[in-house]
């Protein structure tokens, strides 16, 4: 069940197909569900910027910090370079380092003159801690797991509890992996942006509906230890400055369902365009001539990144069912509450 | 009339005795407000965050730039050494010089060793551009009108239409300066929290109230060149680095507004702590023992800045009434529209 | 007389043809020298990016903040949209509003919708405190002198202790004004790059030349209050986010000379490049296709950075005479202690 | 051999009685040092800010990112919160993932309660590419090399080839660990501070002695792949702010030994102060009252920085001995250099 379904759509701008970050012409998306006995609800969702060789065809990419208490990998060289260079992981706290060692492995496998007669790689993976549903100190994410699901990538893509989504909670219910998009038209062209979201941040009760209406689930609450990542996709050829404002309003979208951005939570907004791709190494001093957004046209992708990350969050919530996880705890869904 | 006299407080904490940013104790607002003919409708307000020598006497301070299209003064030394050392001044674009110019005054009248035998003084200047009200191109502000303002700072403070916020407009409706405080219980001890905003910034149709509803003026809405600003004071004792994420927040209560912070607004938290006193040149290598808040405790301050500042917001479009000014531009009054 | 003069060029880089950040095609340079009695020691330095009206046709543009302990106007916008808008103005701290105000007036006589019918202007200002030598509470640099510097630019210009430089203290010695550029080869073309540097930096003794040498004045060492402003002109095509790396290296040939950033400075790097013109608001969504310098290609652009601000510290060293100023304060002249 | 055997002291400041970054009372220092057959030279550094338990009582800490093309883990929330709770571990770039796990576990191995019922934790690794002595892509730095490295820690610390420096180069000779310490008095108190570094940077050439020689080993110079990690210890009580302060200039002693910090070189300082502890959840709203530095005071620990970090580079290159590794690519030592 998508946000829509359940009347949860946020704004009033076209989406895109599918409603999906994969509208975004060239984007996929996969996940690796681990559910295992009692405690095991993890993870691990990979989206592709394109389908060829990252690490040879790197793309224009940016980030924005909302609230820095988080451990996802690879943030530094994004902001110094300004392009993303490996497949974009999503996963559990504790299963960044097997991630990013795949991503290693692939980007070798890739181009073998990595870390030899080339630099090395970058890898991106960010993540939240899902240990409230999860067992997180079981380490459960492994290397091949990460393989799985950049394996597993596609355009039709999940939302809810699968892939890095399995074990998180939002708002005290039930999250997981939420995705929205919007259409644009500049020029007369047409141009998507898309969101997904790994929703696993906020206070229950401070959830927030596109009609004002709150929702509390009356769950445990403990202090927030949880994150929400938020990765936007477009085809409008932007600089890596304008990505990094576009990140930014990761944080207003967030905001807009109920956030004030917890002292506890890994807030980060992370975007990219696939307009151009950026050649590992070029074989002139000058990358070929491309066009740019005018500065002063940002303001229609800045509303399509807060909708579509609104949105989003309430996909994730949308989509996922109860859940009981590690410890005996428990999550109830968005949509049994909305049903009362 | 205030925010709570339209039914628009926002989130259920208590607020300080009046509700605005002088419940912190010692911190002090002045105005001065300038209309005059059909096209100058501009102004300065001053805030003090306290009533000693501020060059002598320095305060912690941190900012956060949510977007950063605007022009104001100060903010660079400010991050760097975590303390504001002279009156905070907001006014429109075009009075930053005449403001800050006055603010040198105003600190080497008080230490006369200034730029002699001492360092020289950072004037803080917040602006927003009121040109659509206001005939800017004037430049109206003068630097006496920036001393007026700092000799009429009281306890008491007025909403709306007043000094800096004199011809600003938000959300296509007539804006200005509004105001809203929190009280905080730590360790059994009260404190308080106070967001004072100039508000100049959203798009007609965008505003949401606390309820859910969407305000709609109607208005003519030229592209965003607005801006709001944000500034936080608090008697809790934190670290420069604490006050920075705590400004950050601002930008969490105007998103709940309904703003995306468009493109080309300047949108700036700055936030102080009156807890401690930072002596210009001490006579010992090392401050007195200061406690501070433990960082887990943050959220309970971050919850009060994002809920003042959605407040202050709504605070400002509640005192307003219905203004015509430059070039016979005009904007409605949101109480006018919210008795319809 | 030139840095290279007294044998201190630095570096093995062939330099442009006058050695000065004028070798940048189209780069203007103009001083206004205020010497006034035995205490007035002060003035301005204008910078043009191009000749035409800048409001409209914006130059790429990026800062970097070695040390924030400065008074600097404009920054935050040039940091959000990577774009100057106005010449470029030098003064001393105390100078800065009144500089502000003949950029906004200026600006405003370019093109009159401004704060009506399309936004306002950032004003950027670079300053130094040159309070040592010169009497900055006496405010001597008015509106009027900042136009004259702008009338005044050039492609010939002069160093030492000129415009913003005149009454400025450089490692115990007297500094100012000094330049220096480099002539780069990318696919064959030639380009260039300058520095143009506000020396008022470093403590007596701490001065280290090219070849290791160190030079002590036994001056006077007051607590160091002072700055360094360092602009980076090139015709290379570069990203703002390109240009904020290279910004960063005028950190690296400020340390290069001695320095290690002392805390009461504020050492300022802002870089632009005149390859492109960004229009003030273009008719059409996208900006026509340009090409930009390869990522891989940018070492020669920072050792070309760091030299040329390393050689521009010792060009304002090299030109500057013994001055007497404010208080019968005195600064020797680097070529007399290195004629011992 | 160190610096100073070789007269490569940096400055005048005097030393502690080790002249290692261990002068720090409680810092302690491990290496595990992978050596095997001709192709793996490798290896992890630990540094223990204290010998208790670092997630239950951490230590204030800062970042500064010099230039940003480097992997390391952990920096994002260091910069947020100000703080460290895991040992600092070196390795190379794909050794990150291995350290990081290791880390996770022995701070879970500390307190069962990560990721249950309190929060998770943040590993703090940093890293260069050792990849010219090193076969990189054999990743051969496993978990249990981390935990080798973190139980060999003691107030005696080797320099050079060891640890994480195993296969690093730097300026073109053998490069590796190096250390250097200050000796500081304030209010007639004695402190200390300590630089570790791990050298792995600069182009062949651009070595600069503290006499000013230039060193140019005539060896292969590919495309600068490198890095420099500095991590800064001090006994001053400090708050995150200055510590991120302090952290900068570290980018000033790189410089002051000839580099202009690469395109392609992970520059990157860390410094944390023991005069505190930050407990993990303490049991009241504030931190116990504390001393903290007044900020006129830095320009000591400023420039006890950046000579610490010079010094400790040339440190690094003193204690080198030639290597010869992967594909048979060789590395001169300094010391042979000067020899001649």
């Amino acid at each position: 069940m998508r946000a829509r379904d359940l009347g949860l759509g946020w704004g009033d701008g076209p989406t895109g197909a599918r409603n999906t970050i994969t509208d975004v012409p060239g984007v996929r998306v996969g996940h690796r569900t681990l559910i295992a006995g009692g405690d095991i609800r993890t993870g691990v969702t990979a989206i592709l910027p394109h389908g060829d060789n990252l690490f040879l065809e790197k793309v224009p990419a940016a980030v924005h910090v909302v609230n820095g208490f988080g451990k996802s990998a690879g943030l530094m060289q994004v902001e110094e370079l300004g392009e993303v260079e490996t497949p974009i992981l999503l996963t559990n706290t504790f299963g960044v380092p097997a991630c990013a060692e795949t991503l290693i492995r692939h980007a070798v496998a890739g181009e073998p003159r990595i870390g030899r007669s080339t630099s090395t790689v970058n890898p991106v993976v960010l993540e939240c801690n899902d240990g409230y549903l999860n067992d997180i100190q079981a380490m459960a994410v492994t290397p091949g797991d990460a393989a799985s699901a950049i394996a597993a990538t596609s355009e039709e893509m999940a939302s809810g509890a699968v892939g890095a989504g399995t074990g998180m909670s939002c708002y005290g219910l039930k999250g997981g992996i939420g995705t929205s998009s919007r259409r644009l038209s500049l020029d007369r062209r047409d141009f998507h942006l898309g969101a997904l979201v790994l929703a696993n941040f906020g206070r229950p009760g401070d959830l927030r509906l596109p009609d004002g209406r709150r929702v509390d689930p009356r769950a445990e609450a403990p202090p927030e230890r949880g994150s929400v990542i938020v990765v936007i996709a477009t085809d409008v050829p932007l600089q890596a400055r304008q990505l990094r404002r576009l990140a930014a309003r990761a944080g207003a979208g967030i905001a807009w369902t109920g956030s004030f951005w917890g002292h506890g939570s890994g807030d980060i907004g992370l975007a990219f365009s696939t307009a151009h791709r950026l050649p590992h190494e070029p074989s002139t001093a000058f990358l070929p001539p491309r066009a740019t957004l005018a500065e002063g046209r940002m303001d229609a992708l800045f509303r399509a990144a807060a909708e579509a990350t609104a949105e989003a969050v309430l996909d994730a919530l949308a989509a996922a069912e109860p859940m009981r996880g590690y410890a005996g705890h428990r999550r109830r869904a968005l949509r049994d509450l909305l049903a009362l």
